[in-house]
This record gives structure tokens, C-alpha cells and sequence, in this order.
């Protein structure tokens, strides 16, 4: 199956805590790892990292050069490749509209999590994908908060609606990727 | 689909370091709870997690017991539930006696890992989890050391083969449950 360009954006804020209330989450080196590498081996055109926080945007771009340029990038020649798809934006609104621009004016974030259990099916999403390049949203923390779900953003239904549904969004992004695209599905390039 | 109860271990030792030489890998705090949540999202019987360094499985035993009985335990019940399924092992052979042992004597090591490309497809491993009590081995750092490979062992095919082909375990453990459990498949419990 082919698709339109598809990209991942990772949410530190508006997130939830366990509590409820709304938050700005710690950015995670392992997430950035993880999810690049994830992005890069399905062949997503870009990984958004979301927080608004100056010093966590600072840590994330040093630790993109160490691997990109300084010593990590001979150390490890694969995470500096999957680190190529990863930038930085202050709010979704900012990567959305960096996304849109890319892929020409149009695009569609659609937003992840596990309480949504009337949202879009994965036939659904992989059909959507097939005419528009999507974003899939994902939160940190106890997940996106209810102000990111606004009326024209579609919402993916969970992964594995349950008694017990706690994954991590580092194994739920490659469980919702993979079910998208699977063994040969291809994501086009950028226009 | 139904299937027989399933387990996933996670070997420390021996597996290989980006050099090629056979090492035993460091316990990661957040390996344990991102594959315990994923094998209780699945519903599987067990997670071993394969050491023999002694100190790493004190301090494995130190995680566990925080989340199960200490403060964590209140403070997080979705992590406690998650730990139930963990075991720690001294070794491979270790884990998969025990499995067998708790299937009746039946019981079969289904080793994971990005390098074999003429792997059992996963189709294949279905109708095997269909039949037997399978425990699917992720290995750490660089993979599982080869001697690891012995004959009997059926090894599954890599997730996405292709250019860039660079997973976490984490990842690559929730993207193989899935394509083998998908949203509706069922682990059977232990008998």
C-alpha cells in the first residue's frame, strides 16, 4: 500500500499528569532514540518534538549534534541517520504548520491515546493516509490533553482496548505504525 | 485467533556488543516496565528477564519490589499489575525449563533479531502459537550471541527488512506482539 508522506510528533505540552492537571513533561533521551529510529526504519518524512520549555529545547538540539556532528556521529553512523527526520517545534500548531508547508498546503494531525475508544478505525486511518499526508500525534506524560482534541482533528481508536491498556508511547507509536504501513507499506517522500 | 499461553524473555547474556563480542548487557530500568506493560497489555503468562550477573538481579529484584510492595505499589497500581508476569532468570535454558515446566513439559524458544532474513514469516509463527506455549527471546545491546542459534531453535523473521532496519527492543517487542496477538488475539492463561 502507498501513502502520502507521514510524520510523528511527540507532545511535552499541554500533557497530562497523573492527576489530571495539565503539564509540561521532561523531554526523554530514550524517546528521542527510540522513536527516531522507529521513524526512519518505516521511512517517515519527519518526527516532531513538541515543548515550548527553552532548556529542554536546548538539551534536545545538543543531543542531536552530538550524534549528528560531534563524536556520537562516527560512533554511531545509524543514530545519526535517524536522527536526520527529528526537529524541534515550540507547539503542534508550529509543527502542524510546518508540516502543511512542506507537503504544500495540505495535511491533518491525527491524534493518538487510549481512552478514545470511538475514534477512527486503523482501516480508516490507513485510507486517510492515503490521500493526506498525516501527523500522528502522540502525548507524554498521562497523555494529550483534552485541548488538543478540537473538532477537525480525527482521533485514532486505542490500540488494544481492554481491561489493561497502559503502553508506553514508545511501544504504542510502533505498534500504531506498524499497523499502518506493515512489512511493505510505503510512506512517500516529501513533495 | 487463539493461542496457547505465550512469554517473552529478555536476554542480557550472551549477546553482543556493536563490536561483535559477547557481553552481558546492563538491566534497563525502563526495558523492564515498558515490556512488562506490553506483556500485560497482551495478556501474556510471563516476561523473564535473563541475567546471570547477580547484582543486576538484585537490583532487578530491588524494581520489582518498590512497584509491589513498597511506596510504588499505591502510588502506581497499573505498574504493580504490570511486574506480576516478571521473572527473573540465571540464563536461557533456565527460563525455558521453567516455561515448560508451567505448560506441562511442552514449550518452544522462538529467538528474535534483525539479521535473518530467511526467518520463520509470521504467519508461520501464529500457527506455531497456535499449537505450542511459545516464548519469543529479544536480546539487548547488539543482538543475540549466536551460539544462542541452535537448531532447534526457529528464529523469527526480521520486522521490516530494508534498508534501514535499526529498532529498539522495546519497539521491536511491541511491533512482533502485535502482528502475532493483533487486536483481538488471545494468550491463553497458563493451565
Amino acid at each position: 500500500m502507498k501513502f502520502r508522506p507521514l510524520a510523528i510528533a511527540l507532545v511535552h505540552y499541554p500533557v497530562l499528569d497523573r492527576r489530571g492537571d495539565i503539564v509540561t513533561s521532561a523531554v526523554t533521551n530514550l524517546d528521542i532514540h527510540d522513536l527516531a529510529r522507529l521513524a526512519t526504519t518505516y521511512r517517515l518524512a519527519r518526527f516532531y518534538l513538541v515543548t515550548p520549555a527553552l532548556e529542554q529545547r536546548t538539551l534536545t538540539s545538543r543531543i542531536m549534534k552530538h550524534w549528528q556532528e560531534g563524536y556520537g556521529a562516527s560512533y554511531n553512523p545509524d543514530r545519526r541517520q535517524a536522527l536526520d527526520c527529528l526537529q524541534i517545534s515550540d507547539s503542534l500548531d508550529e509543527a502542524l504548520h510546518d508540516w502543511r508547508e512542506l507537503n504544500g498546503g495540505s495535511g491533518v494531525a491525527m491524534l493518538t491515546g487510549a481512552r478514545h475508544e470511538d475514534g477512527v478505525s486503523f482501516s480508516a486511518a490507513q485510507a486517510l493516509a492515503a490521500e493526506q499526508p498525516v501527523m500522528l500525534v502522540f502525548g507524554t506524560g498521562h497523555g494529550l490533553a483534552p485541548v488538543l482534541y478540537a473538532a477537525d482533528r480525527p482521533c485514532l481508536a486505542p490500540v488494544r482496548p481492554g481491561s489493561y491498556n497502559h503502553l508506553s508511547v514508545r511501544t504504542a507509536a510502533a505498534i500504531i505504525l506498524d499497523r499502518l504501513l506493515g512489512d511493505e507499506g510505503v510512506a512517500s517522500p516529501l513533495p
